[in-house]
């Protein structure tokens, strides 16, 4: 038996857990994990040497598998690197097992290298932090080690999924013997966890069922959620039944159709129609980035508001939450299907409020959108809500779209997504600028299908150690939106009228992606005319290896259309 | 009065207490705080885009001024990014004031943008983390902002310096209007502290007096410390006529004279002879290179180990400690100068043991360096250790030198500086690898003399995004040592032997510094033949503007070198 038992143990467990990917960043202290995991047959294992990409890469894998992906880095500073990368996993419920080697903890503050307070270093960020004790003579220990590991992996695929921190002190000697064998205990014991589902009692469920046919207005509301097919046909059913008005923002993944509402942010500005607020408000999924539906619904609150969702932790965006329904939302909805009196709920208005509700939201929706056409379809200088807009209807049939903070994804959020196939990722978790690189060089990893970015310049340059890879997936396509600087600071008014503007929040540079793309051998494109972009879109999009198209515009353009936009929308 | 007039207040308290540097990095929730320290006249700032390096540029500034330096950043991960950076200064005792912008304390957890759990986010990687009330209208508030406000800036710099957190949430408006002046309150209240040090009753100075002349062999081990001229005088002084060795490391920053003791990380290999073993250890300084040398010492215990520091954690490097004496160093020195009973001591052993040991100790640092000139003297093929053995000896007279983590500072251990005007810097706190370049980057902001930075292919590439600034010091010149990997990996034993050595412990790469540099508008030069190194070494010292010296060689031959260099030492 290997000195290290129990942490080859450990990565068995990982495997029969389902764990298959890890992300191993290099250090010494944490090499008994690292060749565990290098020497396990049925994990793969992708070195990365920089722990902020390697945890977002983790991020952007585990967001594609719904399955915990393992980070492994070495004792110190190293697994702060990981934070930024756990905190959105943590706020978007994304599952990740991170081991941070450490030295035994008598060697704490003793001016020893690399060696910092690792227990619980991610604070709440962390579904769970449990340290390992560094001796595993006594029986009891071995058996500590079984049962929290099993525990830890157990719980990143609890209810709301999330980030676990498994901290692992190691002593020396921590290589193994070339004679050593990295086989698992024979004794080893997976504890397991039978799947349940939350149900309501019948009563509940009939109080459920009255308030709802109650309710002549109701509204669904989708925050970011990743695409989920029968809850997408659900939700349709649900207006084309019931006539209730059902809206998302493009990180939503609600499938685009004929009754879809997707552009709220425009036509919720200043004052709008009072027949829009419901009475009943029903939401689910996570955060949203529409500022104007959060002011819209805080100022008009509906009667009342019910949240579904397995997070038991009470979130309140809107500050109208009267109920939170601790289900899956496709089980409510579907059983909220086989139950409700449908007579009596069509009846109740004798449908007639419900239908102009629904109008009432779907001819604001088509009137931005016929505006923003208009406008934008005129355009001939090169500008990012243009090139965006063309990007978005280029997309394959079928792929993934990531898109940057912030900027990137609050074009994509004005323009909608039409294209039924295409699934969209953004880390609003945190809303960082953090890892929008590495989180789509992660999804890449783990899918067959063209995976596109989109990303500023100042996420892209934030982020561009996500490129130093050994090797990059070929169906990663990368678009750089530059436009020399933190633009977003220049669209929003506060920042836009201050002296210090150029300075200290656009952080104006000359910088372009080409030498970064170089460096990481990608193939790298370059437009900076509205019509030259078919051509080299068609040349980007059809290659065959990861390429990095650069989109050079003025911000000063972008912000005007921006306005314009804005002012074009307003007027009926 | 200005809605936000605290923050204005805070702004002013910062330069009243000395603050005369902030780094800001852009955001919009920080935004009251970015632009009340750009309007003070008294305080300059740097716009630092990456967080991760912002911190690490403050650190390198701190460390020059030991003042401390402001960090603002906006809400939400931003903050972590600082994390690595806050662990370095608070293991290496250097002041830093971080202000992170929040949103009010009731939107956390709520799906609102950039909003996660920042109170205490540094956990006991700073002294103190304290966060003010978001709301200013009791007076009380207002108190305690002053209060705790004075309370950190004078905490950065009471003994041990370190880290001070303050998180401040901002509410909306956090813009000034255009007619709003950023002026501090007139009834602004700075709260002093008198300097006092700490000071021994005489019954206790005259124990440790007779101890210390009843010791025939003591040995004086100094670990890093910032560069201290009386200190260095006292210790130089201690050696000369008590006859009593002094070593240090590379770091140590001790005056190189003809008693120095440098290169006991050489000596102290296998089996090192037990004359060499002190009766009393005083060690001084914070954490120490030489592994050989604690191995050393914990083998060997010395009867009575004192460690003299002003910091109360308890710290037992060597394992030997006995005493702990909560003084300054140069404080006991001279006060173990003016009253020793000189006689007394030189006497004690006849001043027989005294010489024998100091000689025992010099004759082995005389030994190896004469062994290691041989060699070295003689190789012609380049490798790394004749290419900062030559960097040394070409450093300017008066210079600044970081080292990165680890080989580098390694090197430089091994080789000594022998050039007595060169202050030298490392980060080991934690000894990572995530902040040697922004380090070194923020030293060169703030002294005039030249900075060098010596640092491996990895740890450039992995804080590459330090150079990304508006403005680079023209006195920083960087030598990137590109071995194609970790190659640190290479040279111990426990990863060399392992087959999955170059994939997941060297991770090997092709980069060259090139296009990073050429992004930034360094000057590039590069070196690959041991013959061409002193032609363009005087290229690259005596440009006008920031370079960076790329030295190319092979981890085969540097890790040959090594391990030759090793056993030619190891030989009498």
């Amino acid at each position: 038996m290997a000195v290290l038992q129990p942490l080859l143990d450990l990565v068995q467990l990982c495997y029969e857990h389902g764990v298959r990917q890890a992300i191993i960043s290099p250090g010494s202290r944490s090499a008994a994990l690292t060749l565990a995991f290098a020497r396990h047959a049925g994990i793969q294992c992708t070195v990365v040497m920089d722990e902020r990409s390697a945890g977002f890469i983790s991020l952007g894998m585990a967001q594609q598998l719904q399955h915990p992906v393992v980070l492994v880095c070495t004792s110190g500073s190293a697994a702060y690197n990981y934070a930024p990368a756990v905190t959105e996993a943590f706020f978007q419920h994304v599952p990740l097992l991170i081991l941070t080697a450490d030295r035994p903890p008598e060697w704490i503050h003793q001016h020893d290298g690399q060696t910092i307070y690792q227990s619980g270093i991610f604070g709440k960020h962390v579904k769970e932090s449990v340290t390992l004790p560094a001796d595993y003579t006594v029986e009891d220990s071995r058996w500590f080690i079984n049962r929290v590991v099993n525990e830890a992996l157990l719980l990143t695929r609890s209810a709301p999924f999330g980030p676990v921190h498994i901290n692992v002190p190691i002593r020396e000697p921590f290589y193994p013997t070339e004679d050593e064998k990295a086989v698992a205990s024979p004794e080893i014991r997976k504890i397991e966890r039978t799947p349940t589902f939350a149900q309501m009692d019948r009563t509940i469920w009939h109080s459920i069922l009255d308030e709802w046919e109650d309710s002549p207005r109701i509204l669904i509301a989708v925050g970011q959620m990743a695409p989920d097919l029968e809850l997408n046909q659900s939700l349709q059913k649900i207006t084309q039944e019931f006539g209730i008005p059902v809206l998302g923002d493009v990180i939503s993944n609600l499938s685009p159709h004929e009754q879809s509402i997707a552009r709220q942010d425009l036509f919720l500005t200043n004052d709008p129609p009072k027949e829009l607020v419901p009475d009943l408000l029903i939401t689910l999924g996570q955060s949203f980035i529409s500022k104007n539906l959060k002011l819209f619904l805080r100022r008009n609150p509906p009667k009342q508001h019910w949240h579904i969702s397995e997070d038991s932790h009470i979130i309140d965006t809107f500050q109208t939450l009267t109920k939170h329904i601790p289900m899956n939302p496709q089980k409510f909805f579907s059983q909220v299907f086989e139950e409700i009196d449908y007579k009596r709920f069509v009846q109740h208005g004798e449908n007639e409020q419900e239908e102009q509700f629904l109008e009432a939201w779907l001819s604001e929706d088509r009137r931005v959108r016929r505006k923003m056409n208009d406008y934008l379809g005129n355009l001939t200088l090169l500008n990012e809500f243009i090139a965006v807009r063309f990007i978005l209807s280029n997309l394959p049939q079928k792929s993934i779209l990531h898109l940057g903070n912030s900027m990137s994804v609050r074009y994509a959020n004005f323009l909608g997504i039409d294209n039924e196939g295409v699934e969209v990722y953004c880390n609003r978790g945190t809303s960082g600028i953090d890892g929008c690189v590495s989180t789509a060089i992660g999804a890449a990893f783990m899918t067959g299908l063209p995976v596109y970015l989109i990303v500023g310049d100042v996420s892209f340059f934030y982020d561009r150690n996500g490129l130093m890879l050994q090797t990059l997936p070929d169906n990663l396509r990368i678009i750089v939106l530059n436009n020399s600087g933190g633009s977003i600071f220049r669209m929003i008014d506060g920042p836009a009228k201050q002296p210090e503007l150029e300075t200290f929040f656009e952080t104006k540079h000359s910088y372009t992606a080409q030498r970064t793309a170089e460096d990481s051998g990608l193939d790298y494109l370059h437009v900076d005319e509205w019509t030259a972009l078919p051509k080299i879109w068609e040349t980007f999009r059809s290659g065959t290896k990861i390429a990095l198209l650069e989109i050079k515009t003025e911000a000063e353009e972008n912000v005007r259309v921006m306005k314009e936009l804005k002012n074009m929308v307003k007027k009926n």
